[in-house]
């Protein structure tokens, strides 16, 4: 805390365009004021670590609105015990570099305990949506996600709140939460930025070496490979997701927790034939690494 | 609802001071106007067949606001299987004559479908402080509470939302989810209204017919006998309950839920002697209607 926090201080020296707030208090007087001023605020959580995607949510945001917050929030509830909490990368000051670049205005970076004060038990749970693909493998995660984004809507107080379609279910379910809940936000989705090669951006992918590297591009050459069947006429979900699976696999590297061809807003399977948007979804592991990628039929 | 609706435009008519807001998204616009205009929102949140303890949270909340808003929503998911939402006592006009006299605002009446859209999966949830005393008898009431709530402070965006102590463990749940969930909302309680001789009110108490509302008192005995022990010196917090409860059942006409002696904020058993504040809580049915009271030792 201390170490980043005194580099943020320097840091702020350096611009007077960008404001860095650690509190929830002084973000909601800050977001207050911008609403009785009549702006319309835009917001971009993440978990720091920023790439290609995460600006173009930033830019997003920024065109829809006249304020843009971006929040840098490595959430603990939204990682599974043995997951990647503690080997998460972290840059703080190349991240606000980053954004400054790209006209963010305010830079929330609270602090653990500022999210989660001592004895919280408070969770937000949407069911249904939850329990499948993502949900399968994290059983915890979409609760933390949900918990973590009613927080950040409520510091934050936004108009409107930018996700990326990378993490396709987590926008079901963001959107079913916010809807649900009433929470009087617009979310804003931004298509997936890929790589020159085609490989989906994460912050995760830092943990690749160069051979691991080379075999997670068996992602986007399967999701490729069902763009082409479904292009050229083939509705059958179950024969365009084995086809995905086989593909995944003839990387010997990859261990594949799951491919599947599934409604959009619901993550229910497509049962008959490919009539709607339908979203084929995958997820596999290269030696410690957990990858998800996803396209949907026809929009590629 | 069209009968409701069209007895509102009727009552409108009668009045220019109260403005009744059907809509989520014309509730928000309304909230959002104020709070630009620099206007302090107080709110009450009320299942409706207001009584003079709702107004005495109406009193508190205009006393420390600008505009002070009332919502009436009887909400289906905090009534169990075989409560009783179906009979739960309304009376629209009746409770707007009564806000109006108060000098509420607004009062905010949404229909179900408005509260709950189809498709709706989210809840909000505190655990811990939710599975025992109300909530080890209605397992999925507190759910169903923080869910609305979390709603309803959406829909008016407070700063401010007064609760009555005569749900007592509402009170702690409340509290905590406005905590933990970043609410930035401000939580007033008032204490329990009594009738003259002693009841505390609550819009269940018209299920009661009069023999049933004498044998009642003596849940309001109880707490009195507790109070008079705790003055006279008594601290062993299991000795208190088990006069409490001894008292309750010389009714021979009450059926006792519970009796407890907790801290108020965990709701957690006293262990060892009192030495700080403790709530003697109760719960009993009498006939087909079910009571709860309290008390705070040394408070009364």
């Amino acid at each position: 805390m201390t170490r980043s926090l005194s580099c943020c201080v320097t840091w702020v020296e350096t611009t007077d365009r960008m404001h860095i707030i650690r509190s929830i208090e002084e973000m909601q007087r800050e977001a207050n004021s911008h609403r009785a001023a009549g702006a319309v605020i835009g917001f971009v959580p993440t978990m720091g670590f920023l790439h290609e995607g995460h600006l173009d949510l930033l830019r997003l945001a920024r065109r829809r609105s006249d304020v843009t917050v971006c929040s840098i929030f490595v959430n603990p509830t939204q990682f599974g015990e043995g997951e990647d909490l503690a080997r998460y990368p972290r840059d703080f000051d190349r991240d606000c570099r980053l954004l400054e670049a790209v006209g963010c205005d305010i830079v929330f970076a609270p602090g653990v305990e500022e999210m989660y004060p001592e004895g919280d038990t408070t969770w937000v749970q949407v069911e249904g949506l939850t329990n499948v693909l993502e949900g399968a493998f994290r059983p915890t995660h979409f609760r933390g996600v949900t918990t973590v984004v009613a927080k950040l809507f409520h510091a934050v107080r936004p108009h409107l709140a930018a996700f990326g379609q990378k993490d396709a279910q987590q926008v079901a379910v963001i959107r079913r939460m916010t809807r649900d809940l009433r929470f009087g936000v617009e979310i804003a989705v931004a298509p997936i930025r890929r790589e020159k090669d085609g490989l989906a951006m994460s912050s995760r992918n830092t943990y690749l070496d160069k051979d691991e590297r080379k075999e997670a591009l068996a992602l986007y050459r399967s999701l490729q490979t069902a763009q082409r069947l479904f292009s050229g006429g083939e509705r059958r979900p179950e024969f365009i997701q084995r086809v995905v699976e086989e593909e995944i696999l003839r990387s010997g590297a990859m261990k594949l927790d799951y491919t599947a061809v599934v409604h959009p807003d619901s993550m229910q399977p497509y049962e008959g034939a490919i009539d709607g948007p339908a979203l084929v979804a995958v997820a596999a592991r290269i030696g410690s690494t957990r990858l998800i990628d996803n396209t949907v039929l026809g929009e590629e």
